[in-house]
């Protein structure tokens, strides 16, 4: 399958700019070789106007046509066979498991709105009967349903260029509920997201889903992006990225006339609390899943361990000894692009070598190329409390443990937290004790808060909160993973007293 | 029962400030007699970190006993028996029958969210059990509960005293899921708001709630609204009133570091489109209570039909004629303030004195001190459409006949309009094959939706959206009238792998 680097236009591929730009392999760190073309003006022009056209009939569309459709593009992201994974993989430096992973990843949160849809039920529909003799005033008829806000723009994830991106979590619950999604793709991945494009188009026109409701529009810079997020038939957007990029979209979104939802998923620190206790009895558990948490993926992952919390005792030396030594197991990966490889060496690197940070790293392993490795710092709690540094996100395989010498040290250091996506508490009978006080600070914190286990999975279910207080989110009362993201892009409507042939099948 | 003229700070009177302002007798014209104090900015501080210190308790407080507290603040509201009455009409000129109704829907909002929070259903907790057997991964235990956001801060309506001002429903949503609240009392009825204030806090210390949860701050100016709002212990805002305020506190919370949600409901024309059928069959019934609710309080409310669209046919003038007769039967009515009388007459002639303007009104009437007289203007659809100010609130009993020549002259017209909080479609069987269009206008621009019925009345029940587009409101996804309105304030969290006796009782 030939890329072509164009922009999909609703259904059409189009390229009439002169601005270009190609992805990088970060394994061997040289350019692949399709040229890709930023969208025009006019372009995102045409893309917006063809999006707020469709809205009126797509979001009347029966939920079981819109179901068939989300279904249709997960067996037409399936039909792109090998062709997917091999960009994805020189896009991205992932290995091919993770895209193999991921790609089931994408397809079955397409499959959980397909099914959420089948019916109207996720509208929350709500029915108050008339009471025409209640005193002093009679009860009106009174049925609540939900409505589509209308086109979202979609800003896809770097490191997930699948299950966040292009038809990720924000564009398939934005098309599970009738809104149109204009993706601004990655720069980093815009092959893989011309190919995933090509697949929701094919859906489009294999379900009959009108022109207008999907576009996908290539930019390396801002221009794009802020054309798009400042149109007024723009009526909300997503956003899963760092904490820069998603405030500078936010500022400027706060700056529209007319006010929209603008969810960011912006990361975090996603701190461990380590008790003594199981440290005395897991320590081996502890050391071998908690070096994989933090190396996963090159720990590009915004639920990657960033602070580790403990408490200081006779066991805790050990116990970061053998951290030290297992680090050495694990091998360089590459990261997903030479600035985040520079990013993370530059952060990184700059904690290690501040004054009394002490550190971990296989020292025998030079990084070549993109290729990183995993490396820990070690702080006292006081060190911690002083250098906001400390308490910031380096994105990549790396991880802060910090002691504190008692419960107390370890409060105050929660307390420091700014709001987090999760927040996790190891601990064994002997700790339980202290367990209530750690859970009352985390909870004003966090979005998940996971015991005796690690952050690094994100299960899509209803139950599942993937966003948390700023700046984890910019919204924490919203999820971007599960089914209950569906919430951001819909609201509500009443209808008073309306004769039942004018009221939508479902209110009926 | 004395006025003091503080603020509460918490449970405590302080009136440290040297700025003070006397509320208006807008029927007499006279100032009333009690001094009101500034807070200042040490008190603003104190009632901030008073409400951030409560707030670790009380949203840990059980369902059952928040409940008891919210019905006892109802008890304590009826306990200020004719005092609370004589002061809601001496500060808004509104006659005694509305104080004594407004007043029962005070009470009976904050027994619905008493009666919402017994159990700790309304937090949707939501289960998903464990499968450590599942393909390729096993799935953890992931349980899903609500909860507060944190201190909120409540801006009360002019128009409503009692039941969108100091215990109203923001208060009593943000209450009932936990937040303290501190008010900014409405400098119209700052008196309303102390003897409100006094009822709240004789509940929170008969029913034992921390001290905190609730503050009354006074000031004429912005400065303590803008303390308040810029305050980084302050976790959401609710606003109800016009939307230069509104506007005005939202693009202030934007500036703040850390963004936080702010509702402001802003009030809208509510367009009523009548069809030549319900003129043609039921003339009169529309002309009487179609002039009941434009003229209802004034005109002083938010659901207050600003906007009346006609289609031209042989029955219209005789229609229009009718208004005019009807219209004299409507006494001069006072309004809330001077300030806002001068608005009304100012707006309202600034339109009927437009090119091409018809209008009526009781000439014979003459309006003395804050009374005034409700006015029509009619327009051709050309007009309203090439003059903006037409299609702007007038706040007060003032409405504006838009004649189109037809349907879809119609159509274009309610193209043009904003977002609304309500829109009602008067129908007989002959023009029901307009509708559909009509809804499918109307359903991009409105929150709630009326068929033969007035927007004047909006009932709290589940069913309720009282919200809409911007700028109706500044985030459509919420209703500030209802059950649902508790959503403003409460974020998701998720446990997951928590062992039992950790987990919030409702998610065992």
């Amino acid at each position: 399958m030939e890329l072509t680097g164009k922009n999909y236009i609703g259904n059409t591929l189009s390229g009439k700019g002169g601005i270009f730009f190609k992805t990088i392999n970060p394994i061997k760190n040289i350019e692949n070789k399709t040229k890709f073309i930023e969208a025009t003006e006019d372009e995102v022009k045409l893309a917006i106007s063809l999006a707020s056209e469709s809205f009126n009939n797509y979001k009347e569309i029966p939920g079981i046509e819109r179901s068939l459709f989300l279904k249709t593009i997960g067996d037409e992201i399936m039909k792109l066979g090998d062709d997917l994974i091999k960009i994805y993989c020189q896009e991205s430096g992932l290995p091919e498991p993770r895209a193999i992973g991921e790609r089931s990843r994408t397809i079955n949160q397409l499959n959980l709105f397909a099914n959420l849809i089948e019916n109207e039920k996720w509208r929350e529909n709500f029915i108050d009967i008339a009471d025409p003799n209640r005193k002093p005033l009679p009860k009106p008829d009174l049925r609540k349903t939900s409505v589509a806000l209308g086109p979202v723009v979609v800003f896809g994830a770097s490191n997930f260029p699948l299950a966040f991106s292009t038809a990720g979590g924000d564009t398939a619950s934005a098309l599970a509920c009738g809104c149109p999604v204009i993706v601004k793709s990655h720069p980093m991945h815009c092959g893989t997201s011309e190919l995933i494009s090509k697949a929701i188009i094919n859906a489009i026109i294999k379900t009959k889903m009108p022109n207008g409701i999907f576009s996908n529009l290539n930019s390396k810079g801002f221009e794009v992006g802020q054309k798009l997020v400042m149109d007024s038939k723009i009526k909300a957007v997503g956003f899963t990225g760092s904490f820069k990029g998603g405030k500078f979209l936010f500022d400027m979104v706060s700056k529209r006339k007319e006010p929209i939802p603008f969810f960011a998923e912006m990361g975090s620190v996603n701190p461990i609390i380590i008790l003594p206790s199981s440290i005395k009895e897991k320590s081996e558990d502890l050391v071998k899943n908690l070096i994989a948490s933090i190396s996963l993926g090159a720990g590009q992952f915004c639920t990657n361990p960033g602070i580790i919390f403990t408490i200081d005792d006779e066991n805790t030396n050990n116990f970061i000894t053998k951290i030290g030594d297992k680090i050495k197991d694990i091998q360089n990966q590459c990261m997903l692009h030479p600035n985040m490889k520079s990013n993370y060496e530059n952060r990184s690197e700059s904690i290690i070598k501040t004054k009394n940070v002490g550190s971990l790293k296989n020292e025998k392993l030079i990084p070549e190329n993109n290729f990183v490795n995993t490396k820990i710092a070690i702080v006292s709690l006081n060190d911690f409390l002083e250098n906001s540094e400390l308490r910031e996100e380096v994105f990549g395989p790396f991880s802060v443990i910090v002691k504190c010498k008692n419960l107390s040290e370890l409060l105050s250091g929660l307390n420091k937290l700014s709001g987090q996506l999760t927040a996790t508490i190891h601990s064994e009978k002997e700790d339980h004790n202290k367990i209530n006080s750690i859970i009352n600070i985390l909870k004003n914190k966090v979005g998940r808060i996971l015991f005796n286990d690690f952050p690094t999975g994100v299960e899509v279910s209803r139950s599942m909160t993937h966003g948390g207080p700023f700046p984890a989110s910019t919204d924490s009362r919203y999820s971007s993973v599960g089914l209950e993201s569906i919430k951001r892009w819909i609201r509500p409507i009443s209808y008073q007293n309306f004769p039942e042939e004018f009221l939508p099948s479902f209110l009926k």
